[in-house]
């Protein structure tokens, strides 16, 4: 079971051949956009397999040899993707058959979100597919994005949107322009998406599918999902208990209300369901929900950093330079459920020897706004020590006159190496603040711009941990 | 009592001279560099007042005359700036009161936040300034920033800190580090800041004298604080009452729990006081309670450039041009309390005719992935026009193939100046997401990274309007 899913997939994510259906040279249309960034890939040596354009009407595009159909394409040809008006694709999906290719992502639109007629149509596919073993991603999406291989069918051209660099997030997405505006924002916040997936109306391929191919996926440390709806809630159920065994799964389940409900209705005809039923499946299989899309980066940034070194309790011990951004962390800390640790006195002996009689000690510990990184080290030493502390906040507010921010950084980092506890970081601030947190980021300590969105990370962490205890 | 406050607080962000006692040419000091803000903005003509440095050892500083103590200044000091040691500071007040200045600044730290002796010190400040009708600010404090008239006492030199410009948000802050980081972010994100104070151990000054000096400053069109505990509870709801009459206040209140409190009470020695209790305060006093910073200052955004057309009901219209986004705004709609607006027939006749047949006419309206500008112009014209529709939250995403991104943005811009209902946009994206959104808050159209935030920023002109109703 585990090695069929990952040859039936696998063609999606490092095609050796693709097939670009509906290429063509018009700027800016779907077909060139696709084609152009396979190309682009290819030239680039990033994509490393066959490009071949399909259009009947064509002969070459830009040097490329164009094949006039899918019965002519080379036989190496493993996936094809689909650019062509929705009343066309049935036949190319016979043809598809025919030639033998197995995977097919269509991206054509028209289908079953525009009613009954659609429906037809995209039942029309799916018998198809079934009967000849072809898995389909879509219809009626922006498809797979894949930077280390450089599959990419998002049409959005470069200048509409920047492509994120790669990473140990998967990203699952069944809105496509929600998906393209992640990816964009996410090529902005400097997180790396190892793999995105975006399905569509999904009449084959979908979120259970793709939870069995990431458990096998050592690429990825932690998936995401956007989801409207589940179709198939005990296949759903089944493969979130295996990939949460042995990665962390973060859901972003809109429709919880009535209102998003009904607009989920019309948007992707899903049946939201009841938002209760979901909760409950989400908290059984150890999926970790998600507020909202900050959250669910706030918490895959966490985890892909953090994985392999979860808390081992809920007790979060507090460093900070910002007495203020203190307290709004320990308010936090109450907010989702954590401990405030209580320093050993082993601490706080080691840090009333070191510090200046006006720094805080205790949690939070305060080495107020004269400190230099030198104060940070000590704190983090006694608290990665510290039998009573699990997970530690520290808190950066590089404005403070005499830190010096490189050398800072550098501790954090060698804290994060060196400690079996995890650490995240808060920095509040603005151009150069973004600059360090990116640094940070790097170096694999997550952080975030409020001392609310980092607890609310190592929340995360210290739940999926009690999730795998449980188990 | 209006005129009173006005004329006892206007030295602090208007003085016709300063004095900055501790002066120094020590570069980095925190006397050295206040100096400096005030050298560069008087340079700069920014700053209009006087400048006189003040230290006894010193005859010149950069070609300033220096002045050897209080006695020696000039008689058009009406501002002191005090950044010498805090033993140091006593008798220096007694040397201010017999000038005559009846504005200081103490930057000054060590004093109550250290103990019971600092404690006595500040009283033995209070008794002097009390006797002698001088207003104090701080001590323990950043003190104050108004980019228009050049009052900078933020002693972070330039490179640790950037300054914001200039703008409609009053903002207070008993942190001072967190009113620098707060600086640095708003600088970044390009929001406005017309008044900072950050007042420290609050020994005079309070968030009560502020309110009242806000209620008659024109340049400012809502008050944000950042608060850790209140004094003065009574004196507290008075000032509030009268403000919120004018314009919109928001608080952010720490230590709202048990481990926040026991953290603010360490930090600036507050009793943060029963939760339950600043929660009621709020809600009596028409005081929007912000959640976290992010919330502050998007609700900050929000009244800054609609204070002037509050919504008239809480029904809101949603436009989208992604499904998930519009899902999510819903679900928004319902989490904030307020109600999804139940299209007029008008509405959707005029939509329907306009509209190709895959556009999703209702609420949310989708003009979806394939829209142009014009979709959201008639959706707009629609929705501004329709007596069932009281505010209106219209989500971009940016990076839909055949958008016009300009002329979106004008449109929204156009719609905003000459419709009597708020609108509020949504953007998600990358960094020409980031570049759009500043034009539009620039054109009075608040923009928000995420569908929750910009429902809860509307939630917030929503509540607001209803206080007034009902005062």
């Amino acid at each position: 079971m585990a090695e069929k899913i990952v040859e039936e997939l696998k063609p999606f994510f490092e095609p050796k051949a693709v097939a670009i259906i509906g290429a063509t040279n018009k700027k800016g249309k779907v077909g060139n956009v696709i084609f152009e960034n396979f190309k682009r890939n290819k030239e680039n040596g990033v994509f490393k397999g066959n490009l071949y354009p399909v259009n009947p009407k064509l002969d070459e595009i830009e040097d490329y040899r164009v094949y006039h159909s899918v019965k002519e394409l080379p036989d190496d040809t493993d996936l094809a993707v689909i650019a062509i008006p929705a009343p066309f694709v049935p036949q190319t999906m016979r043809d598809i058959a025919e030639k033998g290719i197995k995977a097919v992502i269509i991206i054509t639109g028209g289908f079953g979100e525009l009613g009954e007629e659609g429906k037809k149509l995209e039942r029309e596919i799916y018998e198809i597919a079934k009967a000849h073993g072809i898995r389909v991603i879509g219809p009626n999406c922006v498809g797979v994005y894949v930077p280390d291989t450089g599959v990419d069918t998002v049409f959005l051209p470069d200048e509409k949107m920047d492509r994120p660099k790669s990473g140990a997030i998967a990203f699952v997405s069944q809105s496509g322009a929600f998906a393209a505006a992640m990816l964009d924002w996410a090529a902005m916040e400097g997180i790396g998406i190892g793999k995105m997936v975006s399905y569509g109306n999904k009449i084959d391929v979908d979120d259970a599918d793709l939870m069995e191919y990431f458990v096998h996926d050592d690429e990825i440390n932690v998936v995401t999902f956007y989801i409207e709806g589940v179709k198939d809630g005990r296949k759903f159920i089944e493969s979130a208990r295996k990939i949460t065994r042995v990665k962390p799964v973060v859901a972003l389940k809109s429709g919880r209300t009535e209102y998003g409900a009904r607009a989920a209705s019309s948007h992707t005809g899903s049946l939201a369901g009841q938002d209760v039923i979901y909760d409950a499946v989400f908290k059984q299989t150890g999926i970790i929900r998600a507020e909202d899309f900050e959250h669910m980066f706030d918490l895959a940034k966490a985890f892909a950093s953090l994985k392999h070194k979860l808390p081992r309790g809920d007790r979060i011990g507090i460093i900070t330079d910002g007495g203020g951004a203190g307290v709004m962390a320990s308010d936090a800390v109450a907010k989702f459920g954590l401990k405030m640790a209580e320093p050993s006195e082993e601490t706080v002996k080691f840090l009333r020897e070191k510090f200046p009689p006006h720094a805080v000690i205790g949690n939070p510990t305060d080495v107020v706004g004269d400190t230099d990184a030198e104060r940070y080290r000590l704190a983090l030493e006694a608290f990665t020590k510290d039998p009573n502390v699990d997970a530690i906040l520290v808190i950066v507010l590089f404005q403070v006159p005499l830190l010096e921010d490189e050398k800072a950084i550098e501790i954090l980092a060698d804290y994060q190496r060196r400690s079996d506890k995890p650490i995240v970081a808060v920095a509040m601030g603005g151009r150069k603040t973004d600059r360090y947190a990116k640094m940070l980021d790097e170096k694999g300590v997550p952080v975030y711009p409020t001392p609310e969105r980092g607890v609310r990370a190592l929340a995360g962490l210290v739940r999926y941990a009690q999730y795998l205890k449980k188990e």
